[in-house]
């Protein structure tokens, strides 16, 4: 019998689950609703039941070793999520326990920027270094952030919060309650803001004239800065300056050989890269100049998710 | 014959050199003055011929199984000093090869804000502690970041120059050649900048009307601060502000169980941990909140340099 992982992505909309062979390869994946259920319970009961019924509708005979799950607010001390802000299901949320008790297997539990930095690290552009950072870039900012060899999870493993460090004091609000926070200047829905803020003070004409702020995406953004959209450039222009001012710090703390860039706004390419990088490099100390490396994620996009929560648990057995 | 290790402190005006026990004690201590001679190598020689004759003076037999050297932009990596602003060499020095050369025994480098961190943890206040940071603050900010037990190097081995992330653009001119570094506002001669600002904007009656940018010390702003000087206490205040809030960031990215804040201002006792430790609180995310311990060093003041450079070779021994 062949032993199989399963990669658990918890996000505010699906869950998607999938079976990770020890070389990175997702052999089988399905998904299902996450909020479709009243209590957190019947939804632990649901993802434990898709899990064994996608091992069973493969053809090849798979024993489980294991459950990795990648969600935001995931505790890896505890296995709990905690205060989540996109779930409806409040406080702290035994989802590593409850699911070992279900399945039982052990069950690692991290939020989605860690577990996308172990699957960059296993099976992606981090490859054989010791110390890097993943930046994950969708609704909000995540950071995972490996120092030598092992992922930072600091004394509470809520470590590597850099989405919620300072930009400006009394900033744009944040939905951590907090205010001027990273991610509400960098992330697909920081983006937006930008463009509305540059648009408002500016007489450019430009396309975003015609969209309310509930239309526009950031991907249409990237889209129309692709087509020379002035305020559009001026938007990832700024974005990419506070990320890159923030990474030079960033940098002066930790030292990482490379930073990856990861998922939704990333995917702007060369609009969110090249700033970034000429920001960076600008503000960072002399002894850090030109060393450090700003890459796309090495991770195919659709799955890269599960293949990261699956290293959670491939890592773990593999130092075992 | 009983083994000892050298712990050396190189400064700008002068290097100690002490030998410390297991235990963390100091039996014998030395200095001379850094910067007497006009080559490198011959200052080598006589930190080599202290080290020798030290432990030639000493009552008991000892056997110096090696040498821990705390130096500012010492590197752990390669045991260099690579473009120390404080010494007049330039260049990449080569501290440990050297040192090696004239003495047989095993040298370890880093700088200063690492040596202290290892000295808390071994013979301070963090024994016990997997994660933590030490703060140095003098002349400049030195960060010593412990990670799982084990201190953070980054790729190169200069992780930690917490002292140059930025606190605002345009901001201070630094020693460094950015502007707005964290200590241009926190530090020794960053808090003397503070007081003279808040004076030429208020009106307010205040002793430090009295005395030249170069006359005053931190030390005095410090104490008319305890007479109640209003200027000077503002000064302690926006000091305490800028770290409080650069603290709350460091701690959502590593997570710490304790800072511990070490050297020359931290002396302001109150005057400096009070208002630091209510604008970190204020800052931090709120799953930080009230779990970081903010501390004075354990480590006590005169020798603390010296026994956390040894316990750099201490630390090393322990974990063949």
């Amino acid at each position: 019998m062949k032993t199989i992982v399963a990669g658990v992505d918890i996000g505010g909309t699906n869950t998607v689950v999938g079976l990770v062979t020890k070389d990175g390869e997702c052999v089988g994946q399905t998904s299902f609703s996450t909020q479709s259920h009243s209590s957190f319970n019947k939804f632990l009961e649901q993802l434990a039941s898709e899990i064994s019924k996608l091992i069973k509708s493969q053809s090849i005979d798979y024993s489980l070793s294991g459950v990795g799950v990648g969600v935001p607010n995931g505790c890896y001390n505890t296995g709990n999520i905690v205060d989540a802000v996109n779930l409806k299901w409040k406080g702290s949320l035994p989802l590593g326990s409850g699911l070992e008790s279900y399945l039982k297997v052990p069950v690692i539990v991290t939020n989605d920027a860690n577990a996308a930095a172990l699957g960059e690290m296993l099976y992606g552009g981090a490859k054989g270094m010791r110390n890097f950072i993943v930046i994950t870039l969708g609704t909000g900012l995540g950071s995972g952030i490996v120092v030598d060899g092992r992922l930072l999870l600091g004394s509470d493993g809520f470590a590597g919060e850099l989405g919620h460090t300072a930009v400006k004091a009394y900033g744009r609000k944040c939905g951590c309650g907090k205010s001027g926070c990273l991610e509400t200047y960098v992330s697909a829905p920081g983006l937006r803001r930008t463009a509305f803020k540059i648009l408002a003070d500016s007489n450019e004409p430009s396309a975003l004239r015609n969209y309310s702020y509930n239309q526009i995406s950031a991907k249409q953004i990237a889209h129309l800065a692709e087509q020379g959209d002035a305020i559009s450039l001026e938007a990832f222009e700024y974005t990419g300056a506070i990320l890159g001012m923030k990474l030079a710090d960033v940098v002066a703390i930790l030292s990482p050989e490379a930073i990856f860039l990861f998922g939704g706004l990333s995917n702007a390419g060369r609009l969110i890269f090249e700033p970034t990088k000429r920001h960076m490099e600008k503000n960072l100390l002399s002894v850090f100049r030109d060393k450090v490396q700003l890459l796309p994620s090495g991770l195919s996009g659709e799955n890269a998710a599960i293949i990261g929560a699956a290293a959670l648990i491939w890592q773990d057995l593999d130092n075992n």
